[in-house]
């Protein structure tokens, strides 16, 4: 069900507590473009890390690289993106708005109500120059997909890490797309962020890997917490696939903002289209030499692919609650995705002994974990304020704590709260937060 | 000293061993761009967590956020970026190659021997265009540096985290000059990462924090384990201050190829220019509101900037070493440097026994630390290998092993070996890696 009213509130608050910010907003924004505040690095990382651990980490034979935004223009001439990673717009000779003509149900300008021009191609590919000198400089691109850094790596990591298939090299990082009608906040923007990884594969075993990727993957987002009545697999029909791939299925999310199952990851056969095409393109060989079948060849790969922004959108959305009972709103975050881990009051702020207690306290708990002090404004406020980000944890110092070293540690969905010693209070959150 | 071989040696190793690869090598490089192997990805974390350990984490007033690399043109416009952020170039009319007029000793093209051509003005920012109608689309540039970001988020982050001054706000990111000459490997690249630092004071204490930041980072350095014979503080003379700064003192270290102290930080005064012209072109007041005083006026800032990879270089250079006495090559990084921190051996790769015991003691370490399995070759030349990449620690499954459960431990700089039970090796090197 559409619930732009929610939708809204959400972009409301990860603008006023600090999670996401229209970019360059002081000029009047830039149209796809958003920056991160605090709490929205946090919850990045926290999201980049599980998956660093369950994708590369725990996994023997898959590694990390990390290549450059801005590759040598042939990258993309071989890739098959310079020719066929294009769209169709169609113009209106009056206002000079631009559509998808994909998405057109009739040939009309829907502002102006005339004809629109003949469908032009249009790359989507933001360009740039490198060279200071204004006859020799290159033309280039900024990356689309991280993919391609990996593909052209694909010799020096066999070189350097001998592998045997199958095996996988991931990457984390800014792709950039010149997207026509950006929108729905984090959903359609035109710089991201990445989590790709090419997972190569002998070719009688692609349709094999690629199931096993499918179904880790699903498992992935119900393990951050994500209801799996919010989550779908979709198969996409052939005639919509993309240039390189031979199967996708992609992984949707229950957007408030469609009220509809909008893509959050797809998983690619990409057969052996890129290592074939980089090989016929540079005269270097890509092929892999199998030790036991004494054979060269070309592997395939399985590629799953997310943009981290999607899933950030989608957890925002899940966590979303108004808790009318209490009158408050809560991300109900689990531990893990948390910005913010544990939060330290002082009962009132101008008790010089309560202060210098929670401090001593939050002090020790900043070795371990990322938390907040705060002692402004009631406690209920303070309670509210850290609900409202996510904070699992609440530890206030009050007058009995001055007596025997116990806090309060409040539950942010419970709200129900337990007197712990001070001492006890890391090894209790450890436990909680695993 | 300079030292032309023993860099040479360097980029070799950096090369061969998947930490630093030529970006694009297959289609023969991109000059300026480099692409980062599996070990490359982990130091750099390493570099990147040390730095947000001690500038944002152990820091009660400093928040990190994460900007988009792209920004309305505005922002360059306004910080000065478009006007003042050049370089004067003399070409040669005849071989067409620029030169930095600043450079230069005699104004004939060294290739040709010809007079050059009357400077003309450069600016490295690159250029790209955002939108998808060519008459509409909106030229702006990369940034050159992530600190811009930070000030247009000024206002944002003030009010979603009320701090007092001093506080400060930090970003990591991607930055991009599209520099004349770029060279000596990691050292002068067109896209690399920064780490900035901005910190907001009250005008009369910007020259005491300056200070306090000047010596907090050349700590910093130290305890990465540099020595101290290798770094240099250098204050930047008035004439060649960037056009922001009031004062900058830059951190140098000793490269083996030029054999002379050369920048890997500035840490500048930037006064209160950026947030005073944002402020005029925006119109959108970014002054800052003083409770004790009731006092609105622009902070000043100090701002500690440098870039990862010429960290990442010193501290190849540093930690590179060949020890002739045993026939071999360590890079001897401090264990929390060390992109792996174990390495894990069966004595043989054809004694199941062997093998099983020592997965399972690898599977065990891996849930606490970056750890490598090897079976590959003698165990002379895994030693070497892992040497070679500056692994603290190797552990070996022996015969003896199957009989008491203890294995060896060998320490890579001393090359000594101890027996340790295998229920104790996680808490050793817990200890150890501290």
């Amino acid at each position: 069900m559409k619930d732009e009213e929610k939708f809204q509130k959400i972009i409301s608050l990860a603008k006023r507590r600090g999670f996401v910010w229209p970019s360059s907003e002081i000029y009047g924004g830039l149209s796809g473009f958003y920056d991160f505040g605090p709490l929205g690095v946090l919850l990045k990382e926290n999201i980049k890390n599980e998956w660093k651990k369950v994708v590369v980490f725990q996994k023997e034979e898959i590694v990390l690289i990390d290549s450059s935004i801005i590759l040598n223009p042939k990258v993309w001439q071989a890739s098959g993106h310079q020719e066929e990673f294009i769209d169709l717009l169609s113009e209106c000779p009056k206002c000079k708005r631009r559509f998808k003509t994909d998405d057109l149900e009739e040939n009309l300008c829907p502002y102006c109500k005339v004809e629109l021009l003949p469908p032009k191609k249009f790359n989507p590919m933001f360009k740039t120059f490198v060279g200071s000198s204004e006859k020799t400089a290159i033309e280039t691109f900024l990356r689309p997909e991280t993919a391609q850094g990996i593909f052209i790596n694909f010799k020096n990591v066999i070189e350097s890490f001998p592998k045997k298939l199958p095996f996988g090299i991931a990457q984390i990082g800014k792709a950039f797309r010149n997207e026509i009608s950006p929108g729905n906040f984090l959903f359609r923007i035109r710089e991201f962020e990445q989590m790709e990884l090419e997972y190569f594969v002998k070719p009688e075993e692609a349709e094999k890997y690629h199931q096993f990727w499918i179904e880790e993957r699903f498992k992935w987002y119900q393990n951050l917490g994500i209801s799996k009545n919010h989550l779908k697999l979709y198969q996409v029909p052939k005639k919509d696939l993309a240039h390189y791939s031979k199967a996708t299925t992609e992984i949707h999310y229950l957007f408030p903002f469609s009220g509809k199952f909008e893509e959050i990851e797809g998983i690619a056969n990409r057969g052996d289209y890129d290592l074939k095409t980089h090989s016929q393109f540079s005269g270097i060989d890509l092929t892999y030499f199998d030790p036991f079948s004494q054979k060269r060849f070309f592997p395939y790969v399985i590629e799953p692919s997310l943009g981290i922004e999607r899933v950030f959108l989608a957890l925002l959305c899940e966590f979303y609650w108004e808790d009318k009972e209490r009158e408050r709103v809560v991300l109900k975050f689990p531990p893990k995705l948390a910005p913010i881990k544990v939060a330290v009051f002082p009962l009132l702020s101008n008790k010089p002994q309560l202060v210098s207690l929670a401090k001593e306290i939050y002090q020790n708990l900043k070795k371990e974990f990322i938390c907040a002090f705060d002692d402004s404004g009631n406690i209920g406020k303070r309670y509210y304020r850290q609900d409202e980000i996510g904070t699992p944890f609440c530890i206030t110092v009050d007058f009995q704590s001055l007596e025997d070293e116990t806090v309060t540690l409040r539950d942010r969905d419970s709200t129900s709260q337990i007197r712990i010693h001070k001492k006890e209070i890391i090894e209790f959150l450890k436990e909680k937060l695993k």
